[in-house]
């Protein structure tokens, strides 16, 4: 039996591990990247590790998100990063350079190797045959420090490609199809192979849109195999000596298949409020909009803004219409200046913005009241866009020039012919944004006043005690938790300012009540912690005081945030307890060792009451609680992780 | 004896009054122009006001402010203005087309003509030779209700220009050469009117960075004679036909006359934090830079950025700092574009921005903590960035692009050849930006939940009785009555909220007390209502039932703008009254329509103690006081106003 493309090359980087679905398996790391609403406590996890050396191939920080800078938090952090590179030999790429994902794909993406990202959408580059993972900062410091990433073994699946897409329907067209038919929970626990002769049809920077939102579809990461597609793209960008050929055997076994025609694919749409709400757009013509916004990791390359352009071209923007267009990359800016695309989208009366992630993250051009806004990104969840009363659309680029020049939402995208403007012959080589470090250890960290140190782990008592101080109900998210928009990212490196929002959607007073009967333990419902992956909804009850969690079920990686902050992830053994169980109770958790060192399910009391609890997390797990959280095992462990 | 420009321009646009100096004169307004931020409490009086038709030639509403859209307020406002402009025919600039001074040269400018603007640097189109000048935006509201602008007649200042520029000092070192020689009041109540030869050698984007920043001397306008240069600059614009020439006699009375020799002048650089705090840069060498901004409608044209572009051309930006460029228009960033200037910009490592005002108003771009920001601006006031603790300097293009390669302030600006671009036979025309409407009464109104309507003005009664609410020290500025910065600007249409933050830098209780005890007196001693032109420090305690305010002395545009705001500005006979009152004392002010209708000096009480107070105010003014404010004013006038 044959083996797949993503076989092949987790059995090249394994370390160690059993290779069935769902066991723990660690792999050897060879590129990371961050951002910087993550990478700043990324490498404030760093600093605590402080290795001697770092030990991935090729370490990047990009700067994309927080750009707007309306106050000094944002360019202090970027100060932070960048003297962090300096000392750790780091690429730093300057804020104007460009949206992470699209860089890394032209400058650094490399067919075979493992790359490692503190960003949900790091998967984009497995559009280059590499095995991309998003994670949380904390794997990526540990990822630099170690070299190591441990993850559950994943399904594989294969989604083979035939057919060829029909213009205008395009590549978003294509994942917004799968979103529609697996919906946002279809990808998770799997890694997503695209094979067939339609997969060979399309252009790198088109199986990158899909790889991107396979985040959407909640994958582990996206792959294709690479080809001659793969050269040219590698070939433009100087980097011919990095393709290699990477195919799946032609029997290789997976854990589930299914086939798409691209053939059948038509013009889709996303509605409110969710990437997998998705419909043909010839069933929901004449929508009016306010704003069209291209650009994002997901539809912001040369091909999607030359697309845009030729569309556009001795046209106007409809006059109720903002169009907003955000370059993927400085190279790319540079790339339809120099061919005329860009004096077209201008004359067409389109806003250039400085490239990097903008109003996809919700940083800037949020739309007016009631507004419908049209955009290329990967997400439209409510509020997101910075106007909670907004419709968000998400459409492939075509959809979007088309749509803005008419004013509404249409399927009748004109022909159009992107040959008319000529691809520069290179890419921009040599950037002034990039800053290539070697270490240097005795570089000084710049530390701004909002950048606080990270909270000290403590090694917990064998006997420990606690108060109930928040009591919550089902499907608490990390957003309740930890609130994320414009005016909260820029705190991201502040822990203690951020803790003082912490569950205050829910429960106002709970900071307060927090602090005042320290240590606590939150209890909750069903499915705590959903949502996404950041690791602030763990750092800011930690900082609170928060000693445990006791509810219900866990999402995911929630759960695995707590244990690497300490805080123990506890459920009910008997749901119905929960009902019992009162503001201020006095909880008793004892000895710890045996309890927390090694067993699923034992006895805590709530005033003086036995209550039976469960604790499912693996031995190193059990290890991280009883080091007091990650940073303190990691730091014991050394070499030897 | 002949006459100035000035006095030529102004005698065909007198419509009353005599031109005598300090006497107040009303002229034919030919042009008015908006920006966003301003601009909305404009139209909100415009809708007051409502007039049957636009009495002036062209109205140009823009939007260059607000436009980071971080909420839904921004983009509200823009719909708002939009809607405006369709409803009275006033021509829409979209957002994202470029900073109202550069857009209005380029496209609208005409010698001779008169030009009205809600922005105080207005004046920049004076290098058209238009009389442009900046007032509030009821000023505005009025010009394009009635046609007329009511000014104090002032004096002529000549600045006389001989020689020529020596390389690399520029237009922008000119300017800062007069502000370090008669600082930020020296052209209180003139006219500054540019001749001879060293002016003729200008280029019209230099003329327009020296009117630009005569708003620094306090000047009301300033105007330069037209000339092939002038044509040139129409020409290339496809505007040949509005050229006319126009120069002063050339025995031409002037009020002061002054003489500068241009190739005397080298670079030169205003220190934090005032921009007359100027120093020649050779004085200065050697200040590490953390961040260079080039931009603003002081310096963001073609020939500027072209200058930045060949300094920079083949070379990297300083790792240590970042540059950030917001071009001036649209129309200059397709032609940077076009010529390969923007790519060698980008290819350095620059940010392109938006097109629009950005950094200059602190709206994004907050430089680091303590950091050092070099930029091309207008302004340097402390905190204005956004960043409270950055120490801010303004130089020409020529420096800020050396220093950025550099990392330090340096006046060794590399020799450089704007030759190298190609400068594209023709200016952008017929861009999607600009919507040409004609008048639609029908037009729907788009009012966002952040724009709430006008407070009312009520006719006052014969006797008034209030309470003092505030009592406050000498220079108490616009910014402590209403703070602006970017997270108060959004809320420039929305004076309830803005009214609760009035005063509060002061006296955090003021607004709770004010509605308490409304109607309100508020006390304070020395120049009160010092800085910024804002009505919206009128506004705020109009809404808060402010009726009069008794000073010291008051700052001249804010005494106008309490008038036009139905907000009764004393004086004390006796300063040493200050002394005696106290919070909460009660206020007599009997025979409204004889004291307030026509004394110089009449007798209040204050606790039953009879006190001497001064109102020195014009008829007119005596008679808008007497209609609650302007809006009722102008509304029984009509036509005869």
């Amino acid at each position: 039996m044959g083996k797949s493309l993503t076989l092949k090359i987790i059995e090249k980087k394994i370390i160690s591990g059993d290779l069935s679905p769902t066991n723990e398996i660690a792999i050897k790391i060879d590129q990371t990247l961050t951002q910087d609403s993550t990478g700043t406590m990324a490498y404030l996890q760093l600093m605590r590790i402080n290795p001697s050396e770092i030990k991935v191939k090729n370490a990047l920080a990009y700067v994309d998100h927080n750009m707007l800078q309306t106050g000094f938090e944002n360019m202090d952090d970027h100060e932070f990063i960048r003297s962090i590179c300096k000392k750790y030999g780091i690429t730093y790429s300057k804020p104007g350079n460009g949206v992470c994902h699209q860089l890394h794909l032209e400058n650094f993406s490399k067919p075979g190797e493992t790359l490692l990202g503190s960003d949900s959408h790091t998967p984009t580059c497995g559009a280059m045959g590499m095995i991309a993972i998003g994670a949380g900062g904390l794997d990526i410091a540990t990822a630099l420090s170690t070299g190591k990433y441990y993850f559950k073994a994943p399904h594989i699946l294969n989604i083979k490609l035939e057919g060829e897409l029909i213009p205008p329907a395009s590549a978003k067209d294509v994942i917004l199809f799968i979103l529609k038919e697996y919906g946002v929970k279809g990808g998770i626990g799997k890694i997503i192979e695209y094979t067939g002769s339609g997969a060979s049809s399309l252009s790198l920077t088109q199986r990158a849109t899909i790889c991107n939102m396979g985040a959407e579809l909640g994958a582990t990461t996206s792959i294709f195999e690479t080809d001659e597609k793969t050269y040219e793209y590698l070939d433009f960008q100087g980097r011919s000596e990095d393709f290699i050929k990477l195919k799946a055997d032609v029997d290789a076994k997976y854990d589930q298949f299914i086939s798409v025609d691209l053939s059948s694919i038509k013009p889709m749409i996303a509605k409110p409020h969710n990437p997998d709400n998705v419909y043909e757009i010839a069933n929901i013509n004449g929508i009016k909009v306010n704003q069209v916004a291209i650009g994002s990791c997901t539809n912001s390359s040369y091909e999607d803004l030359t697309k845009a352009a030729a569309i556009l071209k001795n046209k106007k923007v409809s006059e109720h219409v903002s169009l907003v267009i955000a370059p993927g990359s400085s190279s790319i800016l540079s790339m339809l200046a120099k061919n005329g695309a860009l004096c077209d989208l201008i004359d067409a009366g389109a806003r250039i913005l400085e490239c990097g992630c903008g109003p996809c993250i919700g940083m800037g051009q949020a739309p007016n009241t009631n507004g419908v806004s049209l955009r290329t990104f990967n997400r439209n969840f409510k509020g997101r866009s910075g106007t909670d009363s907004a419709d968000i659309y998400l459409v492939s680029p075509e959809v979007a020039a088309a749509s803005a020049l008419k004013g509404y939402i249409t399927k009748d995208v004109p022909v159009f012919d992107i040959g008319i403007y000529k691809k520069p012959s290179l890419a921009m080589q040599n950037s002034g944004f990039f800053i290539r470090n070697i270490a240097d250890k005795n570089q000084k960290i710049i530390i701004g006043p909002n950048i606080k140190e990270l909270p000290v782990q403590s090694i917990p008592n064998e006997n420990l005690e606690f108060n109930t101080v928040f009591i919550g109900g089902d499907n608490i998210s990390t957003d309740d938790i930890t609130p994320s928009d414009s005016k909260m990212l820029p705190f991201r490196s502040n822990i203690e300012y951020l803790s003082s929002f912490c569950l205050t959607r829910i429960d106002e007073d709970f900071p307060k009540r927090a602090k005042n009967n320290n240590p606590g333990l939150i209890v909750a419902g069903e499915n705590y912690g959903q949502g996404s992956s950041r690791e602030h909804a763990a750092l800011t009850p930690a900082f609170l005081g928060i000693k445990a969690v006791l509810v219900k079920s866990f999402a995911r990686i929630h759960k695995s945030n707590l244990i690497n902050n300490g805080i123990i992830p506890l459920t009910f053994e008997n749901p119905s307890d929960y009902e019992h169980i009162k503001m201020l109770d006095k909880i008793k958790l004892s000895d710890i060792s045996i309890n927390i060192g090694s067993k699923d399910s034992f006895q805590i009391t709530i005033n003086e009451i036995p209550t039976k609890v469960r604790l499912e997390i693996s031995q190193r797990e059990r290890d991280i609680l009883l080091q007091g959280g990650f940073l303190n095992y990691i730091s014991m462990k050394g070499e030897n992780y």
